[in-house]
């Protein structure tokens, strides 16, 4: 169950209105990386564990914040709404060219659909979507998940942070900045743990029989394309991070096979097949060349 | 640019066709963390990427890689269904259940849309997406990205390996799971050498003027739910894996603001305020109450 | 600010696995009008209203509630997945139609992506998306959108009911068929008290200046179809739900204009026009049909 | 059958070209609530009903009316770009940043790919989807949907209406308004005409035997969050609009229930357990703290 | 204007209910080359043209035809699941594998969500969405698509014709086939009628400046595969289709051009550069590795 | 397989940043006829094509170069981008209403997300999706859709032509022009090849049995508007292009079916009936009459 406390988890109020900067913070509120993501990312993780304790709670406690962080976010960005030019217009308006570079740079539907408030969409009003969300029951993969989005997510507040001089802004983005920061080291750190543990390890899944892959292959470096600067790193030589290899450096594929020859499916299907198959066929297409000539 | 060569990689032909498969085996050619989405999610990391020399040339050397991995399953899928019974009847067909059966798991679209072949979807058919790509610059990030990808990937193919006994799918199955792992391993090292080297360090992005995140919940693990185990992990007490704090345990937030008013936007949006705000407005509502009366 | 704590609202057990019931599901946690949908359209209602204390607090306390039903349905879900067939298979399993049955009626990415758990989709697989989202800023609108919802999704779980026997997921069902009936009541009283209030009244929005629509049409049914029974609806003649007409029934529209002349954009768009306007073109058009004869 | 007429209900001509604007007015052509959206919906809705006669024809008659609607603005949407400047470039306009400004705030797609034209797109250039219909069969949840659709319509014309001050635009909208007031009263109308004749009450559906919900809840406001206000409203004390309860109001939940177990699904889908539960994993486990050290 | 008459172009009534035929022709109503598509491609390309006349008189003559196919669809679809069984259960049903199979196959929203009617989706699930359509304004780039998609289209309704042996239902397929006939005739009719007026000509659009064009690579067959088969083609040597130039075949490209060197956008956008570039990320590698070590 | 060499096919250099029209050009990189839907689509086709030789050597052959082109435009994208405000504020900047207009007009996830790079998606920010994918398993339904592919995408980068004036990108353009009328000029002499040799003719599927559509509406053209020119084409009269018949003309359909009367599904689904079919429907019924006055 959840409840609602009418209080934001810190201060999210701009000095002044900026239009522009509203959609620019969909983004990290309804995109890919945004907090809807993350929100629900972490409780599908919860809801689709197989063991209790520390890593149950780990996701019930940190999702539980995010879905408060979207709440902050929607809350700016009214508030950068309330007072700004989103199309309402009069003559004077039109007439003024930084007016119209600011309306032309908003997203028209938070002033036509939702009347000046945050809608769950990204930057440029793509629907924040289901498929965002990762929850595969694996835990170290699903935390290295997690690691990706807190530091992608982190990555984008960073740069929307030069996008304003507001400081009412910037100290909200300074939060989220911090907190991204803890989950970074918070999924790094349960995913070393989970190994430590030893519920988990290298490579995921690891406890799929791992003499039932092709372990000829499982260290080697392919390069398919024609960059030699690659077999300079520590993947292409040494000891593999799963401890159990060492790396090897190939120019183009160790192995190949024929391509196997085209599939012939049931003729009901109607494909192009290398000849002519009915009666039919050999008639329409002695008629065609008839007609062209 | 891209050449082709009319070879696969590795062999890729059933032994039996199987409708049903040919839809479960698309969630790996198509789905979220399918092969489409590493091979050109490893091009646009390479494309978008601000550093000539090792990482660049490992990006584009794994990212041609996997197309040919797309075409290694598509390839089988076409195989897969160039027999078996999608949907074509007759009276015998209509009359058997187990038929029927395999009729109703299968993709209808790769019958009526496809002909019997394999389509860019994932295993409920819903088409691959743009939205499915990471490519954000930041190297850290995106090997974190590519990291889990390949670690979900391999979950995903372990599971379908368990999912048919056909030893020609199981076949390309142990390669994929092969690659898979080396392509773990080769993300982790690369992120670990980008750290080694300096160029990236945690949080991501490293670079982020520290000072300007609001530094006093930084560290802070906030729990946002009731359970209580959550306490006894790395990631509550002792060193951040950042080398830059230490992590302290609090029971829900730490900071709190009360929620701004509400926003009042102009009248012109017709959202509903507290007073009626026109003389109108006045006169429909006694209307409407005398009308009800 | 949300906070999570471990315990259901009601009882979410099935008495047996089910996989295909548990795709079914998928339909009232992650469709259209699915939980997810009223958890976060009651929540962007509740950020973007204009006036504080009932309305919002109503919207807030609401919407909180529904996360927890998202919780229940997803947890119910992983309970029915847990011990059912889902495609893990060997000789035995693919030899009965009844399995391969089954087995053709899940969703095959709860197995190969979430390992046997619940995903933010609907029954068809198709990943939630914002836009299910409504959110106006308009309360009278807003409230009978959610009126809407409550309907549609208690239609949903009534069809649900009967697609089962198993008493522990009907449990459940009869829990949310009465919050269900709650919440539309709920609806349509708040829908009434805004307009006894006077904060809106018909048509919406009401505060719109009336005089600016063109009034001639405004209480028109204009017949597009050749069926004449609308005509005997209180649709068709009577006084008009607003208070401020008469309905009156037309066969067919009571104005027309002629269409206006196709448009001549820049001819640098290229599209086509009446007669060629470059000398190239005429050479391009006699070099065709000198080539044809 | 549908059959075409080279005519317009209204006439829909601008006075001046405008492309900004002419990408709002995508949002009520090809948005969630735009005129393609309520076309099909009636449409639809017509198609899967269950009775004939005069709520059919209803359905029908208005169905047809919108697709007319779709094609009034898709002609108002090419007049606007007719003669606007869309990107077609040379050095004067390159330097004006006026002009700059428009084109910036342009659906650059309209001139693109549509050549200066229309699109099935809303306002912020997402594909208009087959997910916004609504048509579920029982008449009272989709007339209420219909209601619902023609407040969210109408809200948005009126915003639009402030959006520009072109006559000619302004008359088309002032038609639409209209409309939207007609068919706003209309599907209000049909629910109450409904319920009179007894073909549907609430709560919606009707017919399902309530008996079998949960009836202790059915009547409960639970206040999930921490404002109090919403204790005063209709919805939280006195006799329910479905005629046959009383509400009442609580803090929180009435009813709870532990959370079940996690799941503990197949090993072979590869989800983390809280043991190792092989011997590999063991040593995979001890070989990581090794290499560790 | 469009007008509806409660007619249908040809019957449409199965002789049986088939709930997974059902789910099939939802591809030709609403998937991306199904009834839907047409409709609106072609009604858009008409509200798009340039030109008043035969062209844009056709558009209009077959568009709304369309409309009428896509009522006979959803018609027919709603009578193939009027008696079906569509997982309203009961002990019986549930344990017959044979409805199993059937109920495995059904699309589960046509029961959940529109009660046994159809719905503006594909065979999967899929939402119709507006990127389907081609409107580019020139026609005959349009009219290549509109003949494209009968063609789609034609084959997707003869693969349809063999999955079931219900003669009501091979009777609308062999009038749909016979009009698909019709609108492939005509569309090629009408491209051949463009040229031959000099409308528009090979290659479109055919006013754009050719000498603009660089014309050294305009007739090469570049060869990026490994196939040599493709040299014996009429496209690898002889006169080409525009009249203009004549087909030359070569293996690899003709041209090329060194990669330029990676981009250093602004540093504030967080990429991963070769050099750390603040003292602040020297000090963080240092710090990472005293760590580690 | 694949494999990629650093070298690009053309040169892809702009001469000043811009970045606006780095989000034009997007268009062409991931919109519904960009560069990655041909290179995916000739790719499938050749994946699912049913005959060895020159048509899938042809389609792999110039898949390939496709691929190269989606590099290309990434490439360009990325350096349009590199030095060009993207939204990174100073007081400076915000107080220019030239520098405002442009990054109004920009794609704001280019910034925020890519970090100034390019992404799969089009100039309105809708990812690239696996439906704009064609490939059938019928040559000449796919060739038909590749030529217009090759005329979409000509049309579009003739209109990015004059939205520039940069020479480094007019020449990508003019690369890319010529390629595309080498593409489109293929194609239809593939198209026509295939019917020369008898492997498909008109209508397609050319195969399926004639006899079993509907022939006596096979060439008629029904008018179902009420523009008479299109009487005047010759998809009217004369003889049709299949070779098998002759255009007529009519006003309307030549045949019709009364609609089929409304179904009665199970009454389980809870759709809307004529008549109250409980007691307990009645009793709810009169109690809100009673209620209500």
């Amino acid at each position: 169950m959840f409840f609602h406390k009418q209080e934001l988890q810190f201060k999210a109020t701009p000095d002044n209105p900026d239009a522009v900067y509203a959609r620019k913070l969909q983004e990290v509120l309804g995109g890919q990386y945004g907090e809807i993501t993350v929100a629900l990312q972490y409780s599908f993780q919860a809801w689709n564990t197989h063991i209790p304790g520390k890593y149950r709670d780990l996701l019930f406690g940190i999702g539980a914040e995010e879905f408060g962080h979207v709440e902050m976010l929607a809350t700016m960005i009214a508030q950068l709404l309330e007072k700004a030019p989103l199309g309402i217009t009069d003559d004077a308006v039109q007439s003024d060219p930084a007016i119209a570079a600011v309306i032309g740079g908003t997203d028209m539907q938070q002033a036509i659909v939702a009347g000046a408030g945050a809608r769950p969409v990204d930057s440029n009003g793509n629907p924040w979507q289901g498929s965002y969300v990762t929850a595969s029951g694996n835990l170290l993969a699903d935390f290295t998940a997690n690691a990706n989005a807190e530091m992608q997510g982190r990555v984008q507040v960073a740069r929307l942070y030069h996008m304003t001089d507001d400081s009412g802004v910037r100290d909200l983005l300074s939060f989220l900045l911090a907190r991204d920061t803890m989950h970074q080291n918070q999924w790094l750190a349960a995913a070393r743990e989970l190994q430590e543990e030893g519920a988990e390890s290298l490579p995921v899944p690891s406890n799929f029989p791992i003499n039932k892959e092709e372990r000829s292959v499982s260290y080697q470096y392919l390069n398919f394309s024609d960059g030699a600067a690659a077999a300079e790193g520590s993947w292409a030589s040494g000891p593999t991070p799963d401890g159990k290899g060492e790396f090897t450096y190939h120019d183009g594929p160790t192995t190949s096979a024929p391509m196997p020859p085209p599939t012939h499916p049931d003729s009901r299907f109607y494909g192009t097949t290398e000849l002519p198959n009915t009666v039919e066929k050999v008639a329409g297409a002695v008629q065609d060349k008839l007609r062209r000539e």
